[in-house]
């Protein structure tokens, strides 16, 4: 008798890699210069102020052990220090958890908010780890599309006319990923009037609010409203390898969260946590360091987006980049972006088509372009390039 | 009008916060000697030896940036490499995944092995993780009684004779939490068989297998049989701030893992996955550290053991502790021990009552006691404030 393989789970059927992690993959060569990636720029990370953290960190043994599931005690009060700045109230200890990168608050919440089939409405094109959390939990996905002024809330106040009755709106509200875009202040405030009026939860993503090149984000929903869940990371200002990303949220979630991240994995990094706090807390300095960033993301960005618009002029429609990582480029003229994808990485340039940030198909004439990782000639060259594979 | 409070998901109603980590907030009382924690004991992790090896890591940009899903690979790489010896065959790097610790690899293949309501098998008493964390996924659990061999595998036969089909059944098959007890190389070949024959999937957890202490532990399950999923951490040998956990299982699990893991929490840290993989490669150095771990347990475990047996006699059956963290007190004259914990409590010592491990209820006059963080008079001194609470 032959030994009988076990299957898997049915529902793995319907998942499938992510597109642009699997263009990654085809990007690496040296020759292409990729403005696919979603990664920001390593070399402008603070490696020796880590280091002498890190050395600090080990210098005892607090940092070796489990640490609690909300996060390190002092991590978590450096970050309400922080949120209750931004926010303009005292935020609480018990509003305030750390989770493993911002990713994990998104696939922790929805579980915490979504019975299956529960509404989740996004904005369109759409974060695609957002998608992923969401579809994880069997949740029914609506987008409701962007404009310059962020999500079109009116699109919103349609769908709930209409009856429809979400659980969940979630939204990149500063410098969106993919879309380029900030929610304004207008629409802010429409939108957490909504959020209280038909009671449901705004998850507000912000990992990038902070990367402003030339005026600061406006005030968060989270600020406006008792129901919006903030997310925040250290990922874009620090380094992603310390995995710390943070929510502030009603006490009631923090606790179910933590329920659920004991089954997740426990804890988080007691080393890495105490890297960041550190770092967080250091005012002084966190502020010439982000201001640093800032400096040179905002240099680059100006130089992708002044070469798109003067190589193509009429042809495209580009999103201002007034902080993040991203610019949007639609093609007025049509352009298929995803056919347009081979020929670009012949001719040297990798981009994200935006057809993988659809969330029920569509954008089809549209890219995502990172402009965090290559400098200003380097840009330059990538536009020369996707100039001319579209002959 | 009033704002609306919106809900959290309706499976939560059913979620409640671990036994065990409540009771830990409560015995964090200095005068209180606890047996009651599940914690390696952080004065033995190679802290100077991590802070060298963080150092080294930070001395370039490589551990700042975001890494692969399925790990770093030269981690994944010394891995492959230990867990071949282990196996006694050449394990390829596609069968090796990193995980933020051993419980988000159990989280993980929750999902990806078990559609909702399938048959998971595990020992009772039974690891609170991996109960939480199939519970999670909808999964209906049985348990299967433990004795000094380990898993009673002819009660598993009864079970499949009965008709039933379990996806998964569960081992901690060396120095079991809570149980203790190591599976016989007997019921190892047995559990083998079974899973060829009946189809199912062995996942064998295994973070405390080199914590021998007179003999090393036997041939893992996963040596012989194909579809068993191995698990092992670097918890309990470095530190758990490394959140460094493992998984060697088949390649379709290993990609379906990584897809999971995206939305979960998009990758781990570059940063503790590079200290790990320094202290893993140099073998010479890991022999002499957990060489002295085991040293320095095994005799913390002869102490509560002797201890035990001798303040107690007749009046309990006490697990060998042959390795790992943790002793199995049976009270054979039917003391209470979910009673008597407050008296404990009093007395100056805690200790988790049996019932916490229970799939059905049950061991009610058992405890799990741990032996690795305090001294041998301290742990003397345990029992005797135990013997003093049972009057």
């Amino acid at each position: 008798m032959s030994p009988i393989t076990p299957p898997l789970a049915g529902k793995l059927d319907g998942l499938h890699s992510s597109a642009i992690r699997d263009l990654l993959k085809l990007t690496a060569r040296a020759e292409v210069v990729s403005l696919a990636g979603g990664l920001p720029d390593a070399a402008l990370m603070p490696r020796e102020r880590m280091a002498a953290a890190a050395d600090a960190a080990l210098s005892h043994h607090g940092c070796l052990q489990y640490t609690e599931s909300p996060g390190w005690g002092p991590l978590r009060e450096v970050l309400a220090q922080r949120e209750s700045e931004g926010l303009g109230r005292s935020v609480g200890l018990a509003e305030v958890f750390v989770t493993h990168g911002s990713q994990q608050a998104l696939a922790l919440l929805a579980e915490v908010l979504l019975d299956p089939g529960a509404l989740v409405v996004v904005e369109d094109p759409a974060y695609v780890g957002a998608l992923q959390a969401f579809r994880a939990a069997g949740a029914r996905i609506v987008g409701v599309p962007l404009d310059a002024e962020g999500m079109r809330t009116e699109a919103l106040m349609t769908l709930l006319a209409e009856g429809e009755r979400p659980a969940v709106v979630h939204t990149v509200s500063n410098f969106h990923n993919p879309g380029g875009v900030t929610m304004s202040p207008r629409r802010r405030a429409e939108l957490a009037r909504l959020a209280e009026e038909y009671g449901f939860w705004v998850i507000e993503d912000d990992p990038y609010g902070e990367l402003w090149f030339d005026n600061p984000a406006p005030a968060p929903v989270a600020s406006r409203a008792h129901n919006v869940i903030r997310l925040s990371s250290a990922s874009k200002i620090l380094s992603p390898s310390l995995r710390v990303g943070w929510m502030v949220a009603p006490e009631p979630v923090c606790r179910a969260v933590e329920l659920l991240k004991q089954g997740a994995d426990l804890c988080g990094s007691a080393l890495t946590q105490q890297i960041a706090a550190e770092l967080l807390a250091d005012t002084e300095w966190l502020t010439g360091h982000i201001d640093q960033v800032r400096g040179v993301y905002g240099a680059r960005a100006k130089a992708l987006t002044h070469a798109t618009r003067s190589r193509f002029g009429d042809r495209v429609r580009c999103s201002d980049a007034a902080g993040g990582m991203f610019v949007w480029v639609d093609f007025l003229d049509g352009t298929d972006t995803d056919r347009l994808l081979p020929q670009a990485l012949a001719a040297g340039v990798a981009y994200v088509p935006g057809s993988a940030f659809a969330v029920d198909g569509g954008y089809r004439s549209a890219m995502r372009m990172c402009f965090t990782t290559a400098d200003a000639p380097t840009l330059e060259l990538a536009i020369d390039r996707l100039a001319h594979a579209l002959g």
